[in-house]
């Protein structure tokens, strides 16, 4: 009857904290730290586990990552074939909408360029064109793309999403698929990147992705906005797309090395806005919770809720 | 059969060429620049009008601001008693909730704090409350008010606004009348003005308002954000608030004098964002459109759309 929290790279306390709050007739085990019998342990709550840390685990039941991508979860040579899910989780989405209407604002609405003005007291302003001459394309359109897609819409700008299979999104033209992508990114003014990494994308955001976006859209050279995952960009072309003028800009939370490496060329480019992977992070109360509920359906012998398909790699 | 055009502040030129692609059957005079017949004159299309243009015209049936607010049109001690319509626009609308959208989430999401720790290079993420845990509040919830409310509602963000008269607004708490103004913003961490300029709004923004404010919101002191008009607001004491910590932050796209003079303190302070009275201008075309069919309702008999009341000044 025991749980293992095995996480790296956030604080363990509050997850601790909540863990133990919430699962109050569990034993809680941590991973690195806590002697535990390997047989007793039924449940794994991850975040960027140590390679290994489920091996060994005769009873392991499900083990359910506490973040919404499961790349890092993937990618253990050594994770054994039990039902993983991931965090899907309103909280957690209506802060990644925020994040990413802010930043298709910004650049339409040039903050920048406003708050460069005032860094020199000038009263001055360019044309500005209503939200419906701008064309936002959001890469990935899963649970994150689908909501930041729907404000997106409701403020007027023309939204499309680009999916792996076919679906339908009200207000949304979608595209799918390999051979959707390049009619996707032609009619794309914002490209906005909500994708897992998995094989399939990784590295997607290169030069010749660049390449293929809009060359006419109103608010000059076609935009970058990536909140995915740094292993989906390719960050020298990147930077040669800004220096060339392929890409106008871009606005990153993600980072091919995390945290951003201070002698990265990113940092200083005028053209590119930095958050430090903080577009949507949930808070450890919110995820226990759904927790709680996704181990009371392991335990009525249901699937756990937002199954990972390990193939697929999300 | 003449419409009068009395236009300053504005470019005139796209405004004279849409009023005659517009109104073709129509002559168009420009006030100040062509010889007309003052009796020939039936409409005039007016933004900030020189005093006493709309003097002398026996066969004014009606005026037509070309903007939302109409404080500069009533201010004209020559004002005949004709009916005055102001300009309601969907267009217009959309741009003021972008403008308005973009301010709240900049604040809430700090979007100035991680320029700054971009700048030097700082990778470093302070907390992060959800929208649900911000306060919003609208003072003035008409046209452009109701519509910004229902996006920041979509948002997660707690929202309430304050109005002359008493209304219902789904899912907006609805403040009113003098006494409605102190419960409102006890409650409010966000203020946003989307007021008119009235004998009773003139000066509303001012310390003791601003004292007023939540003193308990997860952001810290209260945030002031103006897109209204820059008579609303007393500018040294939106400094003094400032400094002695009253106010945390404000956003001013209106300022008592505009341009916003290069001496202005306002310019440099590091909590003020500026952007110069762009929050939402709409295109000639698509006010044309509006003109158009205000004047075909004019000549059925019909009263204008949008009348304004003199003696309530909007
Ligand atoms: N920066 C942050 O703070 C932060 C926070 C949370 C999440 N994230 C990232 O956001 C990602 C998306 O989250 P989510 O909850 O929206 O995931 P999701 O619901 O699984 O959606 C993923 C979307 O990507 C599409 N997709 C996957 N592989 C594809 C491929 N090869 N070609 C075309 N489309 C493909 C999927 O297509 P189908 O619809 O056809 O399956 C789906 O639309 C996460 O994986 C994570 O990396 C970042
Ligand atoms: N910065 C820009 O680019 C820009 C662009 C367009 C407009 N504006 C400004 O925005 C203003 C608002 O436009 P709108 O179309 O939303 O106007 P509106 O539809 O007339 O709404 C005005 C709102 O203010 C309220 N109000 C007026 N006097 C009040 C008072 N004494 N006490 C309490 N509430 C009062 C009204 O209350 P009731 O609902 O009870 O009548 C109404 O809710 C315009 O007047 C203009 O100055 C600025």
């Amino acid at each position: 009857m025991t749980i293992l929290l095995a996480i790296t790279g956030w604080d363990l306390a509050p997850w601790e904290a909540e863990a133990r709050a919430a699962l109050t007739n569990r034993t809680i085990a941590v991973h690195g730290r806590d002697a535990y019998d390997p047989a007793a342990i039924e449940y794994a709550l991850l975040w960027k586990q140590p390679h290994g840390a489920l091996a060994g685990l005769p009873n392991l039941k499900a083990a359910l990552c506490l973040g919404a991508g499961v790349d890092h979860v993937l990618a253990d040579p050594l994770l054994p074939a039990v039902p993983i899910a991931r965090t899907v989780d309103p909280d957690l989405t209506m802060r990644m909408t925020e994040w990413v209407v802010l930043q298709v604002l910004s650049h339409h609405r040039r903050q920048r360029l406003y708050l460069d003005q005032q860094a020199r007291r000038v009263w001055a302003s360019p044309p500005q064109e209503a939200a419906s001459a701008v064309r936002v394309g959001l890469l990935g359109l899963g649970e994150l793309g689908r909501d930041a897609a729907e404000v997106l819409a409701r403020l007027g700008f023309r939204v499309a999403g680009w999916a792996r299979t076919a679906r339908t999104v009200a207000g949304v033209e979608v595209f799918h698929g390999v051979e959707g992508l390049a009619p996707f990114l032609a009619r794309t003014d914002i490209l906005v990147t909500l994708l897992p990494l998995t094989a399939e994308t990784r590295g997607i955001l290169n030069y010749r992705l660049f390449s293929g976006l809009a060359r006419d859209g109103v608010l000059g050279p076609p935009i970058l906005v990536n909140a995915g995952r740094g292993g989906l960009q390719i960050e020298a072309d990147i930077l040669a797309a800004l220096d060339d003028g392929t890409l106008g800009a871009a606005t990153l939370d993600v980072f091919e090395t995390e945290p951003l490496p201070a002698a990265s060329p990113l940092w200083g480019h005028p053209k590119v806005t930095i958050t430090p992977h903080v577009a949507a992070d949930s808070g450890p109360r919110e995820i226990m919770a759904l927790v709680v509920r996704q181990i009371a359906r392991l335990e009525r012998g249901l699937p756990p809720e937002h199954l990972v398909d390990p193939k697929r790699g999300y």
